[in-house]
């Protein structure tokens, strides 16, 4: 790096920080801005700068939101009866794009995993608890389908069984293993549609 | 993209505008970018906005620098006798890498191209001309190894051979049709070594 200009070389140190960037792709990407517009560049930069602080959690349901309910939550069209878990807001968009569902979300922030010190507390299911009245029909667990999701599923179950609600499970139409947030929309509405009681 | 916060939205879109970087990867930027500390997004942020003003082009040999002259123009141990002639700037650290070239440099920023409208007259050949005094032994052509690379190599060697200056190019050893910038440094320090007066 000492053979570029030093506001150049930091430019590209950070760069190359971010995930799937190496030194090349730092390095175009570097030059790349250098050629951008100057307002493109500071618009870049003001984003970068005020995504934290412009942005929070939903105090329903988790999701990542520029207002307090977030927009899913305040939406009136939306059947407040339904409940779907999922453990990343990245897996909100996803269901989202089936234009299949018409409920509401509760984010987890991560999946029970006991090798990686994961326990239930670390995880926001206790917030999921005072959103289970009388008028929710059912509550769709759509955790990943692997190790990790499963068995927040299967906790999640027996924890709402006692309850008298409806628990089902998104179907395994998804490849086992993968991870919900790069499934298609096409298998995703199928998982969505063939969901069955546990 | 209407799923998402808006903060949110707005900062993948710019990303993907990126080269290399579509939807999936500014998507997965982004959540890094919201996942970073504070004072590393900042960071960030900072460089992307103040690049453009901190950088500017050496007035001697037109590398980008932070000051004016350039660190290689105004180091005691470059010998400034030796004028080796690149496109980019990205060229001269590629040259740099390979750490056995120890003149000085012209950036030409560009190629002749008359399919692409570019002359002669719209590169920086212009300013090389006054710094060939009766102190330079040797012009060496890095020009890339492609049509307009050798047209601008043609073009610079007819125009300083009626000066008496010595005119080399780098050897062949690069792949032809390639970029001197992705060169690997054995390549690039056989193709200078083998340079030919021409």
């Amino acid at each position: 790096m000492r053979y570029y200009a030093q506001p150049l070389s930091q430019l590209i140190g950070q760069l190359s920080k971010l995930p799937g960037v190496g030194p090349k792709t730092a390095q175009r990407l570097a030059f790349h801005i250098l050629g951008m517009d100057q307002k493109d560049a500071q618009d870049l930069a003001k984003s970068i700068s005020e995504i934290k602080n412009k942005l929070s959690y939903c105090s329903i349901c988790n999701n990542l939101t520029q207002n307090d309910p977030c927009q899913i939550c305040s939406e009136h069209r939306r059947d407040k009866s339904l409940i779907c878990v999922v453990e990343e807001v990245k897996d909100v968009i996803a269901m989202e794009k089936t234009g299949e569902y018409k409920g509401v979300y509760h984010v987890l922030h991560g999946a029970i995993s006991p090798i990686d010190g994961v326990g239930p507390e670390d995880i926001k299911i206790k917030s999921l608890l005072p959103r289970l009245d009388e008028n929710i029909s059912e509550v769709i667990l759509a955790t990943d389908p692997n190790v990790e999701g499963e068995a927040t599923a299967m906790y999640i179950s027996k924890l709402l069984k006692p309850l008298g609600i409806k628990v089902t499970r998104i179907a395994h139409g998804l490849p086992v293993g993968g991870d919900l947030e790069y499934a298609d929309e096409v298998t995703l509405s199928k998982a969505l549609e063939g969901r069955r009681e546990i």
